[in-house]
């Protein structure tokens, strides 16, 4: 959350269009790789400044240029000179705030859209802002940090798969699908913690539950924003009329399509199940009390009208018959058993115990 | 849920378009029926290979061909080829987790949707994935598993109905309209579990009746998924202009058009009831300990004052007027159903007994 | 309800098309009855047999044929022979679980709502399936039942009103109007119960009342089921080009219209009011305890701390100095006396008496 | 509502288009007042019969009749003949339950909305049914009873404004504007008491405020059924293609349209405010309990020790060494207050006091 | 809140298109500042009248002319003179209850929006009424009182920026794009209070936290009447044909747009948070109720027995063997640990402690 905020004051003031890192940057190293292939060639080199890929461009192969880490913005702005990017597309590849969305700008297509991983020993999810520029024969991904989900992907365009016959739309929607699928394995996460949370929910109610479950829900908020406009971005890409998208991509966005309906079938499911934990918390809770109250009452009811009784006979008159009888006191005893059968009998009539 | 969970872990990192059985396959051998029929002739029998159904495509009569069993991808790869089925849609036909859908591909329609059965002793609710092929001439439906609610269909076939006089979009009409009679039967059943549910909450709260509320919640949630995208997949069948959908069918999609209609409003009716539960419940609860705190405020507060009488002439003083007196101990006793009598009518005024 | 269930499970695995009286039929026979008008002659009679009806079709002049009782499914069979009607509507008019539609089959029009009806000494509400099938000259309409709201219509057409100068469309637009009038008696009854229970729940929750908010509850969903399709229906009487609906009988179908919006309202209001009811008992339950909880610890904090103090004075230590005072006793219910001004004065201040 | 009621079931069973007076009647006679105007000439007089009024539609000039009092349903009927209005029309016009909506008749458009006031020292909230005929000269307007939010207008024709240059659509804007205008008054006053009652539900949660919740609740559901269909009301006059409507009368519609928006603004967010109050009402009772718990806890935890304390030395056992001890009574003294800084201190780390 | 009511009273009555300030004006002196630029060229003076702004009107260059403080009405009446706004315009420029909007009046646009600052020590939030004039040329802003936000926007003119290269209608979109950042700035404190006051709810719940959720909440139905309407505002602006938004700027105000609906998407997840507070509130309380109960039944439990058993020996029969037994009192003793431990174990396994 403090991020946001941070982000929030810095660009107050600023004016549009202005080169400057959005959101807290990770800190690391800009790393260049490039692949370069057709249907009969293919190259992969890792590149030490961006003007090295720049020849490739045009060559008629399809060359894929992926950039790791935006803390250096000067490749960025190089970027945007040698391709002609409009300056607020560039603002949009540092904003790592930026909202998913496709900008139809021509002579080139943009979108961006949030990789989501597990992270780190405990599984955390870590979400990064990854953005693309598709052009006729290449595709420029920038991503915030070295490590993402596009390993399946290079694998398929070394092992000659169909990738290497189609261009750089077909790869853009290779590497929208293999972020669509980690979604999956991030929803599968989840929804482990949410039955988890629930069950405790139901057996023991702590404060800290409470915490868990706004911690859930704010995890679902943000995934929120990351996963629905997808359904937006999609749709975009296969509406266009831009010459970019091949008429035979269509069928393949329309499959990508389909898994983020279900993997917001999934998201809302979970938001379902996560708002009525609090319901769920305070039953829990309602149930306790109401245990605790039966025993409370049972014992107090029994013994109470007891302790009179014996209150009675501790009394300290000179007249009271009772005291002097031979079998008073066992007569008293007999009047309190006598007391507590008949509230147990009651007791187990009303089924509280 | 177990189930979701592996699909989606296996699933992730596939190239798009590999044929693999998606979801849990239930263990079963590959069974292939087939019926040959037009308003004339009739033949019926169960082929040992794919390769055997393929001649009757081209017969010039309606062929059905059913498939019970994906976990053979052979078979589905083999009628892939010969029917020039688009590779994502075999693999929509394995992926047990599709949701319903229709899909236009001119030469032939696709469509999936969830068969929903009781089976068992305990009348569980067991769905499978169902998919069909409309051909000019022919349709091929696949199955998880022998068993299905088709034998009405197979009757009429055999019995020659209206069946026989149309084509394969009839054939599907009354696979689906069969399909959506088995949702009533499964609502009912639903409905009786639920309104069992919600007299037991009335009646008895108890911790157990959380979970009901639980794993009743999250059937619904399954069924929904299953029952809502029904409607644009009829609405798409009738809309289409795809020439394999005749005008004359159009009536009985309407028809089935509006038992799905029937069925959502079923279930939205039911998740209404659901989702109410947990107040009921809560409710209940607070019902319940309403009725415990009268019982015990009653006993708690007649006693604790006669209590304080007998204590106070328990007390030691060695001038204390009253423990002399002749009449004493009586007045004690006099005073104390005083105050009982004042009590119990102060509650009745109160109505709380 | 265990209506509902029996249909669901006859229907299933019946071919559709098959003539069979869905719903449970309410016994009673079949009555026929005929009113053939124009604007100048009149004539009306009791049929019989259906074939004593048909000639009247063809006169030039309106026929109104009505149909109560629908367990005999000849006589519908025979009308659907000699009138034409496709098999699926046939099933439509057997079919009392059908929700209200509107359907233009050219020829004629078909339409089926839900005729509500106050009936016996508890006013009970009683539902009807009604269905119409709109001709040229003709309207016939069917009704599960002996009685109906259409006297109004018939004494109209009797006392030569504006309904005899139009067709059979404005017929149509008669009944329907007759029976969203009682819409409005029906709602009008509901509301007084949703009153009288909202007071008693603010009043006296009861265990009881829970069961009358859900009873209330399934009543509005099943008045909201047979309420919000009339909207539609009327909707498309006027939006279709048929031209069995007159240009003239528009402006009464949009009166129509707003009358069923104002059903609609209100019954949008009522369901707001029982969906909050569940909030309101809750709220008196606990209204109710806490006033018992007040009642509760007034009396215990006052006598606890007092029974201590005898107590104490009760103990049997040899060196007591107070116990052998002169005026120990009396000091004792200074004492105590004073502790019950601090108590009450205490709750005084914190407004709980 | 017992006025709604009514209505109810007088309507039922009436003959569509029959004249009589719907909803209970506001006793006064009927009163008509006419003001004749155009850009130069300025004329305003009472007339006693309708017929007096009627030879003024001709004569080129702006004619404002207006009728006060619905009770005489031939002076409705009178207007109606010579205007040449359609039946239900009329019957709208005295339908005083009639949702507010507008018609275009070709020859006259037809709108009704509600009039709300504050009336009485008690400044209760009264609504009146107003509906206006807009004719190429004319203008005339219906209204429940005498008194009415219409003097400005009166005014402004009168001083000679910007009115008395525009035709009578400019001057049904005008008075559409003032019973706008008058919403606002009417919100205001409600906002007032929304916000003392929440007040109240804070501090000193009653039995009382959950009817004061209710009948607030009840007001808003009238006033939306007032104010929402206005906007669609305004929206048909701006999009009608009625040459009664002209071009430059659109800007001021499209005002009183922005006008309408803020106040179905205002009321929604009442609405939101109301809605939460049953919460803020059990938050308060539950606050609230939870004090008094404290109490009984703090009190009967404190002193049940010590009376056991006390209990245990008021034994009669011959053989109770404490009892002859010299300082056993000090001793005893000195345990309780032990026991009593041990609890407060437990108390107060648990910050309950 | 009261600002509100009095506008509202006071506008009632009066004729559209008076002019008169609206809501309670915030005492200052009207001050006017212009700023005339164009490529090459930049100019920047305070007028001490309005008339001294009118000759850069047609210079050819852009002007800018900003008005603080709208209670000189007779400034504003010249200006709609000079420059022949429309009356009703005016009256919004004056209506500082205005909803935000826009409108397209052929020779200029006009629209308005809400300026939110965070102002004083104690960071509160200040709203401003901000409408502006786009002309061919010239741009007029009018502001409530002196300060805004808009000095990044001077300083981008002064340093000669890219708005010095474009028209009035790309100073309307950085003057909008300014007042949206600093909704952001709003957002963030606004987020800081709702997680601060979140922290508390769960810690502990106070009646004072119930105002703070109440104050929260009108704060959020505030910013959503201002921030929503921008949305449509901006659409409005890109959409209309009008020549004075040139094509190069769409994709600027896209851009804004952009940002806009990330200030909704964080205020609706705000607006959650917050709607979701009194159901935390309830559960802090009943967490912290069960915890006392729990404390109270464990010591009520515990003594209520003992007391019990020492009143049976303190009672005064003759005939009590016990007292008179040796170990009498230590078997007493003995028996009541016995009890301590029987029930500790039991709450043991209960789990209560």
């Amino acid at each position: 959350m403090s991020r946001h905020r941070h982000k929030l004051s810095k660009k107050a003031g600023l004016s549009p269009g202005t080169l400057h890192l959005e959101g807290e940057p990770r800190i690391g190293p800009v790393r260049i790789t490039l692949m370069d292939y057709d249907a009969v060639r293919y190259m992969e080199k890792q590149c030490d400044s961006i003007e090295e890929c720049f020849p490739y461009r045009d060559t008629g192969t399809i060359t894929w240029i992926n950039i790791d880490g935006l803390a250096n913005t000067e490749v960025i702005e190089k970027i945007g000179r040698h391709f002609a990017i409009h300056p607020l597309i560039l603002e949009d590849i540092l904003n790592t705030e930026q909202r998913p969305k496709m900008e139809d700008l021509d002579s080139y297509l943009y979108l961006n859209l949030k990789m989501l991983m597990l992270a780190g020993p405990e599984k955390e999810i870590r979400a990064e802002h990854v953005s693309m520029i598709i052009g006729p024969h290449h595709l420029i991904s920038f991503q915030e940090t070295v490590g993402d989900v596009f390993d399946p992907v290079r694998d398929r365009i070394r092992r000659d798969g169909r990738i290497r016959k189609n261009g750089p739309d077909y790869l853009a929607y290779a590497l929208i699908d293999d972020i669509v699928d980690n979604y999956f394995i991030v929803m599968e996460q989840i929804q482990e913690r949410v039955e988890d949370l629930e069950e405790e929910l139901v057996v023991h109610p702590l404060q800290q539950s409470l915490r868990k479950i706004n911690q859930l829900k704010k995890e679902m908020i943000f995934l929120r924003k990351a996963v629905w406009p997808l359904r937006e971005l999609i749709t975009g890409l296969e509406r266009t009329d831009s010459p970019l998208i091949q008429e035979s991509t269509h069928i393949y966005l329309r499959d990508v399509y389909d898994h983020t309906i279900q993997v917001i079938d999934t998201l809302e499911t979970l938001r379902d199940m996560v708002s009525g934990m609090l319901d769920i918390y305070l039953s829990g809770l309602s149930y306790k009390m109401n245990e605790i109250m039966k025993v409370l009452t049972l014992i107090a009811t029994i013994f109470i009208p007891l302790t009179f009784v014996a209150g009675v006979y501790g009394m300290n008159f000179h007249y009271m018959p009772e005291l002097t009888w031979e079998y008073g006191y066992i007569t008293v005893w007999g009047v309190m058993i006598a007391i507590v059968i008949v509230m147990l009998s009651y007791f187990r009539k009303r089924e509280w115990i």
